[in-house]
């Protein structure tokens, strides 16, 4: 395609990695890149270098951990007696940004879906179960999407704490702030409905 | 927004300075980074910063240049006789994709645009008349865009060429293939009819 610009195609197919990049934007991309300055250039690939090193996941909680040092988990102020269950690190930070929860986390590493062979001990349900044994937490709260894999993991991870005396609760589900009753669909308009509440 | 994570927050904010890139798209880009073994980031950092250095602009035509050679100009099979000028690498590419043009090119830096500031001195048009009168050149092709400021460019390279004994053409306007006449808007109908050819 570039003739003879190994480097750029494989940069190129590279990006078109990335999630939600395709062919156009990744050239795109890459031709941002080849125009900047090389030191400007440098300083990127520095960072993501950086970003990799640096940034682990938490043993605890599974949420990122710069230099070693979860911020929920180290955050004196923070709950740690409820956990709140997040699908990827994507909810936490959608969590964090809006809801005002002070609580901790514990970040799965995707949903359950066999039909793609993903089970149990791959999104680390069995960690979760540990940390809630290990006591001094008086709620899970189930913050996964209502998804057929989220609904699924859901119900998985209530079975495996059924042993365990512990609160669980589950984020509500019903209508989205400023929607338009005609288009929202059945199952959300029947969820809205089994969870009314008086006023 | 991630709560001390400065390496997090500067590369987000890196990836948004990307064309088309929002908030969104860089928090998924980042976080797709972070989820990868640290080998393969390490790979892209370096294929990043490997292409910044030996990708460079070919000093004849501005055309990209890995290592020092550029792959038009550098091949004996091209005729130099033709320059096809382009906008940009991004343009070039295209014109590679799909023409079978066999000539040679001149890449601009961008288009004349007085009210952004940019004058003739910044797009590279002097390197092109000074290619033009060295001679063995027989024709100039514009590939400039059907724009406001690609017309005018091509107008102020015409005017720059015009003391110069070099035949000028430009790419046909006229309708898309493909194209359903009633939505064309009235200016490309009216190019398509000035440029009616006979059949």
């Amino acid at each position: 395609m570039s003739g003879g610009f190994e480097l750029l195609d494989a940069l190129v197919d590279r990006f078109k990695l990335f999630p939600g990049v395709g062919e156009k934007a990744a050239w795109k991309m890459v031709l941002y890149l080849l125009n900047l300055p090389e030191a400007s250039v440098a300083d990127l690939s520095d960072k993501i270098l950086q970003a990799a090193r640096c940034i682990k996941k938490c043993e605890t909680c599974g949420c990122f951990a710069q230099n070693g040092r979860c911020y929920v988990c180290g955050d004196s102020l923070r709950d740690k007696s409820v956990i709140c269950v997040v699908q990827s690190m994507k909810d936490l930070f959608a969590l964090e940004r809006t809801s005002g929860y002070k609580g901790a986390y514990h970040v799965l590493a995707g949903l359950l879906s066999p039909m793609d062979g993903i089970g149990p001990e791959d999104i680390g349900v069995d960690k979760l179960r540990q940390r809630v044994c290990a006591g001094a937490v008086a709620e899970v709260i189930m913050a996964l999407g209502p998804t057929v894999e989220g609904e699924a993991t859901t119900a998985y991870i209530l079975r495996l704490l059924a042993p365990v005396e512990v609160k669980i609760t589950r984020l509500a589900y019903g209508l989205p702030i400023g929607a338009n009753l005609e288009y929202i669909d059945d199952v959300t308009l029947h969820a809205a409905f089994e969870g009314r509440r008086e006023i």
